[in-house]
C-alpha cells in the first residue's frame, strides 16, 4: 500500500510511507531537486488568474451614508507581485466567496441581504436554531425613546451627512451579515472624530438613549446590531492611519480602519498585521479589538491583549480616555486598556489604536498530511513546536468526515490524499524568512515524523495552486456544510488532548440522526464543532444543547474560542465563567457605564445587571 | 584600519570592513568551517568550569519562618548538559555574582541586609536621592492597629509555624532586598493555601488591616514591603506546580514557585518559560505577573499579557476568583486576569497562575557589533526585525560610554571590538531549532548589514566563553556603575528613535558635572539611563529631576517601562497616565478593594483615592 501511494503521486514531495529506499537514494536530494510536476493536474490555477474579478468590493457606507467614506490606503490586487503575497490573498478570495460562512467574514454587502431571506436558505435553518436575543429579551423601558429634538440635536454635532434616518439605509444597519439577528433601530450615525463620538455619548447618557457601537457588522454573534431601537453609531467613517513607526512596526490608526486596509499599508511597509480574517475585507480594527478577533495568525503572534499596544477610548458618559501609547513596555499604573479589548462595545466605544506589527517574512511552505489517530495528531503538534518552533505559522486539523464533505460539495478541489481514506489531517504551514533554509526544515521535520509513525502519508505544496489547494479544503469545510442542509455550529476551547473527545460522543449521542465533524485550529485548541442533517429538528438539537455547553464546561472549556457572547451568548456566560468573575464583570460595567447605555442586552446576562 | 582589525583578530567569525577580500575568498566557508581558535586568549572560561560552587541560593525561607519550604521542582546546575543551557546558566551566573544590582535581582539572601548599609555603600547614595514613601506619606489612621486577638485568630487560621512574629524573621521581611525601602509591620504571615489567603484576607478586610503581599521580595520600587505597619502576606509557602500539559506547554502552578524552579521543570519537559530574569533564583510566578516583568526575552516572547492564560486571584474581601482557565482561546465575557497582571497586589493577590511556555529551542548565537551612530542602530534593527525575524532573541545596545565603565570596572571581561572606539555596540542573540541554519542565517545577515554600511565592525561567539563575555559586559554596566560612586539610575520607555535623545541632552545639561551613559533592550524601546557621578550632589540631582520624567512625558514615554511604580514612584504616574485614566483606575481600586486594605500608599497617588 506504501509502495502504491508513492507510484501514484508523480510529486516529488510525496513523503509517503516508503521510508527506506527513500532514504538510501538520498532523501534531501529526492525531495527538494528538480522542477516539480503538477501534483494535481486538474488543480484550480485557473481560478488565481484574476482574483480581482471576483473579488467582492469591501462594504461601502457610501451606500448607507449617501456620502463616500474613502480609505487612506489604497488596496490594489496588483500590488501583489510575490508568490507568498498571492498564495496569502488567493487564500483571502476563496474565503470572500463564500455565500454565507459563518465563521470566515460578511458578505460583500449587506445592502442585498433581504435576497438571502429564502425559505431554502440554510442561514434560515440557523435562524431558527438559535434565534435573535430580541425574541427573548424585552425592551428596558428605562430607556428613551428617540424623539425629534435628538436628532436635531445630533445634526448639530455630525451635520446632516452624518445622521442617517432613511429607512432603507437603517434598515441595512439593523441586520448582522448573516441576516440572523435583526435589530429596529430607527437613526445611523456617521461620526467622523473622537470629539464627535464623545459628544454624541454625553447626549445619549445624558438623555439616556441606549446605543449599540458598529464596525464592520462581520460579527458572529449578533454583537453590532441593535437588539431593539438603540441608535446605531457606525465608526467607518473614522479610517486614516495616524502614523506608522517603521523601525519598531508601530502602527496607529483610527478605529473605522479596514484591516485589509491596513494589512496593505504595512505590508508596503515591511510588515504584516498580527492578525488575519476571512472578513479583512470588511471588518474594522476598532471592531477587531473589541472582540478580541483571533484568526489564522493566532498560533504565531498570539492574542491581541499582546499585540494592541494602546487605545483611546470614549466612555458612556463622554470622557476620552487616552490610553493610546506606542510603547512595548509601560508599569504605570493599572494597564486598562484590556478591559477594552474583547469587551464588545459595552463598555467604551474604541476610537483609536495602536499595535505591533511583527516584519513581513518572505518564505511560506504549506503541507497536507494525514495521521492514524487524534493521539499522533497531538503528538505532531508538539513535535512541530520543537522541530519547527520559530517558522511554524498554522497548524489546523480535519477528521475524515470533513474531507469527505469537501470533496463531495467544493467544486475544483482535489484530495492530496486520495488513495488510502485516515482517520485524520494536518495542515501545517512555515513562514520564515528564507525559503530555502525553511523548506529544507520543514522537510527534515516531516520525514522525522514519519519515522517516528506521527505522519502517515503527506505532501508539500510546490506551487501557489497547490498550496491553495490545501487551504482550500480546510477553510472550505464550513461553506460545505451548508450545502448539506441544517447545521448547527459550535465554536469551543478544549484543552487539545480532550478537543476531540466532544466529537466522539456527539457521534455516539446523535447516531444515524446526524453526522458530526470536527476540525479547527489544533495549535490553539480551538475546535469548530460542525453537526449536520438533512433537515433542522428539535430532537436533534435537544440532543445537542445544553449538553455540549455542559460537556465544555465541565472540560474548563470556553464556549466562545473566539467570537464573543454578543446577544447569541450572553445569557450562556456561566458555563465559562464563575458567579464571582461575572458579578465583578457586572460590577465593572455598572462603575464604566452607570446608565447601560453602551450595547444593551449583550455580553453579560441581564440578571448580572 | 579595517585592515589592521581584521589581521589582529585570530578568530574567523571577525566581520571587519575588509570586505572584498573576504567575499573573494568564500565568504560562508571562512566563517563557518574549522575549529576556531579563541577569540580573547585570557576568556574567563575557568569561571564557567564551577559556577554552581559560586552560586547564591534562592532565598530561604527557613530561616524566616522557621520552616522548610522545600521545592516541588529540583534546580541541579549538572542537569545541564547542552552547551546552549550552560550558556544560559552563566549568564545567570554572572548576575548573581553582582553584590547590588537594583536592575536585575536581589542579594542571595536578605539575612545578612543590614551589613550593607555603610557609607560607603553606593545603594545608600541611591536611598538618598529616593527616599521612601514612609518619609513623606503619614500613616492612614483608618488601618486598624494589630493586637493580640488578631494574632491568635491568625494562628487559627495558619497554625503557629505560619504566624510570625519573631522581630528579626520580620525584620528580613519588612526591607527590602537593596535595604532602599524599610516597613515597620509587626507580623508575617505564611499561608500555604488559597483557603488560607482567602480567610486571612477576609478578615483583615473585616478588621480594616493593612496587607501587603509579597513573593520573593526581589522589586524595584518598594512594592513588595510594609510602607508603615502592614500585615506582610508572603506566598512562598505557596509552591506547588499542579499540571504541566506537555502538548501546548500550559503550565499550571501555584504562585509562590520561584522562577527558575519553574524554568528548570519546563525545560526538563522540552520547553520554556517565557520570561526570565536576573533574579529568576528568588522571584516568584505571582510577584512576576502582579509586576507585569519584563525581562530578558521579552523581544521574543512579548508581555506576559500575551503568556499568561488563567490567574486565580484572592480579593480583598476573601472572594477567591477562579479565571484558572488553561486555554489558548476564551472570549467568553471580560478578560479580568489582565486587570491583575501588573497591578502590584493592590487589586488582589494572585494564588494560582497558568501560563503558556514556549518550546525550548536547542540552537544559540550571539553576535557583538559596533556602530559608527544611534541612527545605525535603529536600522540594524529594524534590519535585523526582518532578516532574523523569528530567531532574533535578544537586540541590547550600549553606548562607548557603558563598555569605557565596563572595562574599566569589570574583572576578567575583555572588549571583543578593542581596537576602534566606537560610538555605539549592539549584541545580537539568535535562538532557533537547527544549530547549523541559524547559524549560516546570522552570519549572512551580518555580512549583508556590514555592506549597507550599518555595523562598523563585529565578532560572533564561536564557544560559550566568548558568548558569556559578551552578555557579561552587557549585563555588567550595572555592576560597574555602583562602583564609580554615585549613581543615578531611570528605567524608561522611549519610542526607539528618540531614544538616545534624553541621554544627550541629559549630557548636554549636566556637563562635567557627571557622566552619563545610555544602554538598554533596544528591540524593546526600554532605556537604561543611568548618571555617574563621584558622590551624591543636590545640584545634580536638580538637574536630572524632574527634567527626566517632564522629557519622558513629553515625548509620550513611560516613567517606568519594566518595574511597576510601588512606593517609589506611586505619586509620578501622572507623567505616564492621563488624568481620566488615573481617576479610572482609582475608580476600580474602589469598586474592587473598598476599604483599600491591599498594598497601601503604592501604586496609585494618594490623592486619587
Amino acid at each position: 500500500m506504501a509502495i502504491l501511494s508513492l507510484l501514484s503521486s508523480s510529486s516529488r514531495t510525496r513523503l509517503s510511507g516508503l521510508r527506506e529506499p527513500l532514504r538510501q537514494a538520498g532523501l534531501s536530494a529526492l525531495l527538494t531537486r528538480g522542477a516539480p510536476p503538477p501534483l494535481h493536474p486538474h488543480a484550480p490555477t485557473t481560478e488565481f488568474s484574476s482574483p480581482g474579478g471576483h473579488r467582492p468590493p469591501p462594504l461601502d457606507w457610501a451606500s448607507v451614508g449617501s456620502r463616500t467614506i474613502s480609505s487612506h490606503v489604497g488596496t490594489s490586487l496588483t500590488q501583489y507581485g510575490s508568490r507568498n503575497h498571492a498564495l496569502t490573498l488567493h487564500k483571502r478570495f476563496y474565503q470572500t466567496l463564500r455565500p454565507q460562512h459563518p465563521y470566515c467574514g460578511p458578505r460583500a454587502s449587506i445592502a442585498t441581504s433581504e435576497a438571502h431571506h429564502s425559505v431554502n436558505d440554510p442561514s434560515e435553518v440557523q435562524r431558527r436554531a438559535f434565534g435573535s436575543a430580541a425574541k427573548s429579551i424585552q425592551r428596558n423601558p428605562a430607556y428613551s425613546v428617540l424623539n425629534s429634538d435628538d436628532v436635531s440635536y445630533f445634526k448639530s454635532i455630525l451635520g446632516d451627512n452624518g445622521v442617517i434616518q432613511d429607512k432603507d439605509r437603517v434598515a441595512v444597519a439593523n441586520v448582522d451579515w448573516m441576516g440572523k439577528y435583526k435589530g429596529a433601530s430607527q437613526l445611523l450615525l456617521l461620526p467622523k472624530s473622537t470629539n464627535e463620538v464623545s459628544k454624541v455619548l454625553a447626549y445619549c447618557d445624558s438623555r439616556r438613549l441606549a446605543v449599540v457601537p458598529q464596525g464592520g457588522n462581520t460579527g458572529l454573534v449578533g454583537g453590532s446590531v441593535p437588539v431593539h431601537d438603540e441608535v446605531i453609531v457606525n465608526l467607518g467613517g473614522m479610517d486614516k492611519i495616524i502614523s506608522f513607526d517603521n523601525v519598531n512596526g508601530i502602527l496607529t490608526c483610527e478605529a473605522g480602519c479596514v484591516l485589509e486596509n491596513l494589512s496593505t499599508f504595512v505590508e508596503n511597509e515591511g510588515f504584516i498585521m498580527p492578525l488575519d480574517l476571512g472578513a479583512k475585507g470588511s471588518c474594522q480594527i476598532g471592531g477587531n479589538i473589541s472582540t478580541n478577533a483571533g484568526g489564522l495568525r493566532f498560533i504565531r503572534y498570539g492574542s491581541l491583549h499582546g499585540n494592541v499596544l494602546g487605545l483611546e477610548v470614549v466612555l458612556a458618559n463622554g470622557t476620552v480616555l487616552d490610553m493610546l501609547t506606542t510603547l512595548r513596555k509601560d508599569n504605570t499604573g493599572y494597564d486598562l486598556k484590556h478591559l477594552f479589548v474583547g469587551s464588545e462595545g459595552s463598555l467604551g466605544i474604541v476610537t483609536k489604536v495602536s499595535i505591533l506589527t511583527p516584519a513581513k517574512l518572505p518564505s511560506t511552505n504549506v503541507a497536507f498530511l494525514s495521521c492514524n489517530d487524534y493521539m499522533s495528531c497531538q503528538k505532531l503538534l508538539l513535535a512541530a513546536r520543537r522541530g519547527l518552533g520559530e517558522i511554524i505559522s498554522a497548524f489546523e486539523f480535519m477528521d475524515r468526515q470533513c474531507i469527505d464533505l469537501a470533496m463531495a460539495h467544493l467544486e475544483g478541489v482535489h484530495n492530496p490524499l486520495p488513495l488510502s481514506p485516515y482517520k485524520f489531517y494536518v495542515l501545517i504551514e512555515t513562514t520564515g524568512s528564507d525559503e530555502s533554509y525553511d523548506k529544507a526544515k520543514l522537510e527534515a521535520f516531516l520525514l522525522r515524523s514519519m519515522e517516528d509513525g506521527l505522519v502517515a502519508d503527506g505532501v508539500i505544496a510546490q506551487d501557489i495552486s497547490q498550496a491553495s489547494n490545501f487551504w482550500r479544503i480546510r477553510e472550505g469545510i464550513s461553506e460545505a456544510s451548508v450545502k448539506v442542509g441544517a447545521v448547527y455550529k459550535y465554536d469551543l476551547s478544549i484543552p487539545v488532548e480532550k478537543l476531540y473527545d466532544i466529537v466522539e460522543e456527539m457521534r455516539s449521542r446523535l447516531g444515524d440522526m446526524a453526522e458530526v465533524l470536527g476540525y479547527g485550529h489544533l495549535g490553539d485548541g480551538n475546535l469548530h464543532l460542525n453537526i449536520l442533517s438533512s433537515k433542522y429538528s428539535d430532537n436533534i438539537l435537544a440532543q445537542i444543547e445544553p449538553f455540549v455547553y455542559e460537556w465544555t464546561a465541565g472540560h474548563r472549556g470556553s464556549i466562545s474560542a473566539e467570537h464573543g457572547l454578543g446577544q447569541m451568548k450572553a445569557e450562556k456566560i456561566h458555563y465559562s465563567k464563575s458567579p464571582e468573575a461575572v458579578q465583578l464583570m457586572a460590577s465593572i460595567k455598572k462603575l464604566v457605564d452607570p446608565n447601560s447605555i453602551l450595547n444593551p442586552y449583550k455580553v453579560l446576562p441581564q440578571s448580572a445587571l
